[in-house]
């Protein structure tokens, strides 16, 4: 068994746990750093392990297959290897970016065919591509190949598109049982001598249906009946308000075996991610913490600050009180200035303190379930955090 | 006396020495980092130190005063306590930046007035002012404000650009003398407590004249005869070929004191470096290492790489066998594929490599000298080094 429950929140359906994978395990509930070209923006993999303390991150299948492409990932050993990442990745499926970055989409049953966003050629993606993309890359974690609706969608159109997601599901299961070992590089290779090589590929299942109660419930009993290692809630931070997204959670998760990690895919905010951690969430991953880190964010516990702001021009304070202690000695004015210069290092700050400061909220969560006072954690986060537009 | 000799070599006039400051001593021949808006482009000060081995770095007078300005560098401590850089730092005085970047230019005897390049905003920058910006900084070593002529120059525009250089020299050690001490950070604070407050900032004279011999000598007599820390070489690497800048070092070296460090402004490549060193220069600064890096270029024993090369798409060697441990697991493959994917981490992956590449090349050039082979390392350096276009 891959995932191992360790204890139970008396109040909420929150949750401690931990999941094995090949290159280490991971203590849940946990965020993951995204990856998207192969390695967190800006970020060095020493930083990731020194200062953020990830245990995880999130590569994605659509971009490192535009490039540097398969060829490349498959001769370099897999993408720990290429990226000397070597504690666990997960990859998504293409399915979302196919949906959110590419043109010309032409869905059918045999997949998607659209044209890229690096130089629009024509590409076409399926659940058994996507599965191959994955272990050529070697993730300790894959995801199913889903389509993904938009939001508001026509309960009709959610209900054919849950059908194709939950077929395509059986095909990337398949396909994964009976080929996935042979390309996958840390399975192929003897120089990974490290590795517990005992553990396979693991594969999650992606919940749809939109925003419908009874298509979350079908899509998530048809993909326990298939049967997958984890389950994961898609088609949420797509333009939904937040009440829906926690609904989506609330819809699929009494569907889900207790005894899998659950996974809410491409959020949130701090406060979003303890209200599904209450609901019983494992996983999370987003740019977000990242992103707004280039666009000059920097979380607090008093919520986000925008270090372009005069307010912080003297302020010799670092970014939050309690910052990574590599971070203590930069002040806010330094920052500030480095940002406005155009200097890469104040991304870099910015960044390393907003997922060490994500990562620390997961490790707080976890003492906070352990102790039995995890509702008292959350009230008493959210009274201070202040939510800014 | 701030400058201490150690060796010569007897083929040539390269040295090795040693110069105090009061934030730590320098050894030379010595390659400066330049860090224009506070701190070297793309690196952090720890991995300037941790990495790259950097003894001292240079600021831009002209930048830091635009932006942050002056107010913020003073009410923070300074740019070494501001930047948390608690080496040596060397300011340039801003005349070449006036030159260089600002237009609308308009020189008189009281100084240089010129529209900004950030907002057009008319600035004047003179002797006095360059002085107690400087002294607001708080670098070690200060530079006189120059004025730079162009290459090529009419002998009569470099002899009166020379005789204003002139001037504005007795003008920059008059205020300092005077003034400097009520601005410097490290000696109005306490707070530096760990720092040899007995050495006051230095400051180092720039022989200007172009490619006119005579008036090299002239204006070296004249600096000489105001009595400076240290004596630069300016005007060079402005355009002009490479053996007019040869001619600029050797038109100027022999009318300077041998107890007095040398500094060639604003070069080199690598074998220059080394005939500059050959010709008795002690320091250097140049963007060029991190600037060339952030377009793809990396030094090698074997002469500068383009990492977005095809040659280099499934290369799992380091840049350079020799760079520093640290950047030893990256292939060229990934640094490939993550500068062209537009990712920062191989901006900077690439300038701590070239930084390394020049600063190892300075301990080498000591050495050499020390042992007396530094005519036979710069040899063998050239022989493998292939100068590329």
């Amino acid at each position: 068994m891959s995932f191992k429950l360790h204890h139970h929140c008396s109040e909420t359906s929150a949750r401690t746990g931990t999941l094995s994978t090949a290159h280490g395990d991971i203590p849940t509930p946990i965020f993951m750093p995204v990856g998207t070209q192969g390695m967190v923006k800006t970020l060095s993999p020493d930083e990731l392990v020194d200062i953020v303390d990830a245990k995880i991150i999130l590569g994605n299948t659509y971009h490192l297959y535009l490039r540097p492409g398969l060829e490349v990932i498959r001769k370099m050993g897999g993408l720990h290897k290429f990226s000397t990442w070597d504690k666990p990745i997960l990859t998504d499926s293409g399915g979302f970016q196919v949906w959110s970055l590419a043109k010309l989409r032409k869905i059918s049953e045999q997949g998607v065919e659209f044209s890229n966003h690096i130089d629009g050629a024509k590409t076409m993606l399926t659940p058994e591509l996507s599965m191959e993309i994955q272990a050529t890359i070697g993730s300790d974690i894959a995801m199913l190949f889903d389509e993904c609706p938009p939001y508001p969608c026509e309960q009709k159109y959610a209900a054919d598109s849950l059908s194709l997601t939950t077929r395509w599901a059986q095909r990337c299961k398949d396909w994964h049982e009976q080929n996935a070992a042979k390309h996958i590089p840390w399975q192929l290779n003897t120089q990974h001598s490290k590795l517990k090589t005992d553990h396979r590929q693991l594969i999650f299942g992606i919940v749809q249906g939109s925003t419908y109660a009874e298509l979350r419930e079908q899509s998530a009993r048809e993909l326990v009946d298939i049967g997958f290692d984890g389950y994961a809630v898609g088609g949420i931070s797509v333009g939904e308000p937040e009440h829906e997204m926690m609904r989506a959670i609330e819809n699929a998760v009494p569907f889900l075996p207790k005894d899998k990690p659950r996974y809410a895919m491409g959020l949130g905010t701090p406060p979003q991610m303890l209200e599904m951690i209450a609901r019983g969430v494992d996983m999370f991953d987003c740019v977000m913490p990242t992103r707004v880190a280039r666009h000059g964010t920097a979380f607090t516990e008093q919520g986000p600050i925008h270090i372009k702001n005069k307010e912080f021009e003297f302020d010799p304070r670092p970014l939050d009180q309690n910052t990574h202690p590599y971070l203590q000695k930069y002040s806010r004015a330094f920052i500030r200035h480095l940002f406005r210069a155009g200097e890469m290092l104040s991304l870099r700050l910015l960044s390393l303190h907003n997922l060490h400061f994500y990562l620390r909220l997961m490790r707080q969560s976890r003492e906070a379930i352990e102790n039995g006072t995890f509702t008292t954690f959350k009230n008493n986060f959210n009274q201070h955090y202040i939510q800014q537009p």
